[in-house]
């Protein structure tokens, strides 16, 4: 059954990826004379920016995301499917999706990236990172149950290594998750055990450049950096992860080696686009950068295919300057809907001018009642910075799904220290209560 | 690490089991002067009655769990202990976690029951019971994988066994499962696909009783029915399942044999005590009735063994009249703090009359502005009759862990039929888009 047959007069857009790019782009052509088809592989979009508050208890996944179909019922020319794209072709203008194909005159991959273990694939199980739902459950029952075996294990070594949490990366996910893990350990889980002392988490946050959140002014890095050690988060920069083996993980600190011995390692560095940036370079001779970003024209379109899009995380678009842009929320939504003005104007015979990434402003995370803001004239960090960060995470949550009771039960949660999320669920987490019983020891207890 | 060391001078209660009964038990001895260790599987305490709601994309499994180590971190003479308990020895006045002992003075057992197959264990994976958040999350992603793969199937009668939802049990779960997929498929979802049209959904209530919720007023049991065929499902009565095959429910209603081929099967008939009442029975000669319920004193003891006590759905109490309590929340509740009572009471040298279970009413959801109270005196149906159900469920969700926000939202949410939680998700969910393109047959698309 293929998703144009019935409307094959009107113009077929194909949408891959139901993210902030693709569900803008879908969102953006609800009104224009076409057939839009989204295709995910999942039934719902993620608001990722908080999927950290997922992983370390204070939100459920269902807070943060909302049914593809819901979102886009509305939409009357659009049609969401299911299913996974293993294939483009430019010649024949079909999306292969398994013995499935689906027609278009105008394609948008809007895929997204993943982070990147710089070649060392076998950290991922090892130092787990978070983009899917499912990461962010397993990261919490990883997390919680570090605690858990902490306040069983006897063996003080092996209890430090249960409360040492390293964190990998120092971009937003990095900052915000260690933020998070801190107030954790700190103060909300601070009279919940009875033989540990949860002040004695040890948190390290390692980055690669010399300062982290690189993408804010220098001098918002410093204020961050400072409120997390206030926080009582040890930052190290230029810091690079040489090996992670047995528990323990390896970096190199300017020319220094040191080892740090953890059972809760969390990954949120690098940046490795999503394979089908890779099949659309084969099939169209598009070129990719080091991460597998497709490189984009100056209107998102491919080299030489002037009908076929990338937005979102998955494109390199450096035109505005050298650097391509962050893969960020507000990118992939202008892009999204650039592409969409685009569709339209073409229709009409209209040309548009290049796109033009509008940066209204950078904002990070840190903890309770912090975090900082870089909006270029104005720089806000401290109580006044969360408040602006709450706001706007609240209009985009509620902008296509009404999640504003969330954001208020979040608040409160977030400043009554509560963390009513916090399970410990998933298959794996069946087995823990047994293998804490069986043997409480280092190995069994957290399944890292 | 024996939990009791510590203080080994004071009276030490051991309690097993998170849920309702031993969750009250330890609450109730808050304040006591004695040391109370409550042992659980799971970190946390699930609100069962709201389970089904999970499952059907209403509320996120953090809405219904409360951590029991913060439930409890104010009962300063409580420890939480994760772990699954073996096994029980009465003689030493120890309960056995794999290589590990806690010692008791008293003991209380409260580990609950599951769903019973009738000795049709291989049912299990064919019709999934709700007991669990796994179980909530399991059921979830194939009721909604259902109405995915009906959307891309195009034959006819694979289609309709898409849409066709058999649920095995008429008490309180399984007429409020029905009654939410009703919901789902005539309300909710009317607007999100594009090739089928959900209103063609199929739902069977499959009940073996001549009525459904037996313990209400049989003119309550009638309304529901009423009601529930008002929403569209098929409430069969007096009808057993023989078997399940190949998608295909067989069953018996009457005389005569009839089959429906349906890819969801739910299950929420039987009870099976936990196995642990088994253990119990072996080690003290106390005796099970033939669901595995332990049969106890009319002070909730053991017969033979007085500081070994039975609370909630492990416990057969049948001293109030010849049928024993029904497995609901406000009886293991009462039987919790009454056996708190009665501790505190032998300690002090008094003694207490036997437990009499106080029944302040039963009620059960049937669907949007639908209910059915019975107060005894009083009976409600319909919109009032939800409202209090609605009150009732917010005031025991919030008692021990403000949860207010969330009763509210989900009153909001089911006002305007919002199912923001209806994520497939999970390993198995991984694979459905790979599973829905390559083959998009019956047998693949939806893992049943």
């Amino acid at each position: 059954m293929v998703a144009s047959l019935e409307n094959h007069q009107r113009h077929q857009v194909v949408i891959v990826g139901g993210g902030f790019g693709g569900l803008y782009t879908a969102k953006a052509l609800a009104k224009a004379d076409v057939d839009v088809t989204l295709i995910d592989k999942r039934n719902f979009h993620l608001f990722q920016p908080l999927l950290y508050q997922v992983a370390t208890g204070t939100l459920s996944p269902g807070d943060i995301s909302s049914p593809l179909r819901a979102v886009l019922s509305k939409s009357k020319n659009t049609k969401v499917l299911l299913g996974e794209v293993n294939d483009i072709n430019p010649e024949t203008q079909q999306v292969i999706m398994g013995d499935e194909t689906v027609p278009y005159d105008t394609l948008v991959i809007a895929t997204g990236a993943n982070h990147s273990y710089f070649g060392n694939d076998s950290w991922k199980d090892l130092a787990p990172g978070l983009k899917t739902v499912e990461d962010a459950i397993e990261m919490r029952r990883r997390i919680f149950s570090a605690f858990e075996a902490a306040e069983k294990e006897t063996d003080p070594e092996k209890r430090r290594a249960l409360l040492t949490f390293v964190i990998v990366g120092g971009g937003p996910t990095g900052v915000e998750l260690s933020g998070a893990i801190a107030e954790l350990a700190y103060k909300t889980l601070q009279e919940d055990f009875r033989n540990i002392d949860t002040s004695e988490t040890k948190i390290l946050l390692l980055q690669g450049g010399d300062r982290i959140l690189p993408f804010l002014a220098p001098e918002l890095s410093k204020a961050a950096a400072e409120s997390l050690g206030k926080l009582g988060v040890a930052v190290h920069t230029q810091t690079r992860v040489t090996n992670i083996e047995n528990d323990i993980v390896t970096f190199k600190q300017g020319d220094e080696i040191q080892e740090v011995t953890s059972k809760t390692i969390l990954w949120a560095a690098g940046i490795q686009a999503s394979g089908i940036g890779k099949i659309l370079a084969e099939r169209t001779g598009a070129e990719c950068d080091r991460a597998g970003r497709v490189i984009v024209e100056q209107n998102l379109s491919i080299k030489g295919h002037k009908n076929i899009f990338v937005v979102g995380d998955l494109a390199h678009f450096s035109h505005q300057n050298d650097q391509p842009l962050p893969g960020v929320a507000p990118v992939a939504i202008q892009e999204g809907e650039y592409v969409a003005k685009l569709i339209q104007k073409r229709l009409q015979r209209k040309t548009m001018p290049a796109f033009k990434y509008n940066n209204h402003g950078n904002l990070a995370m840190i903890g309770q009642n912090s975090a900082v803001v870089d909006l270029g004239s104005i720089q806000l960090t401290g109580f006044f910075a969360w408040i602006f960060w709450l706001l706007i995470h609240i209009y985009f949550l509620i902008e296509f799904d009404n999640k504003l009771l969330v954001m208020i039960q979040w608040a409160w949660n977030y400043l009554t220290r509560k963390r009513g999320s916090r399970l410990i669920t998933g298959k794996e987490s069946l087995e823990l209560a047994k293998a804490m019983t069986h043997q409480p020891t280092l190995d069994t207890t957290v399944k890292v």
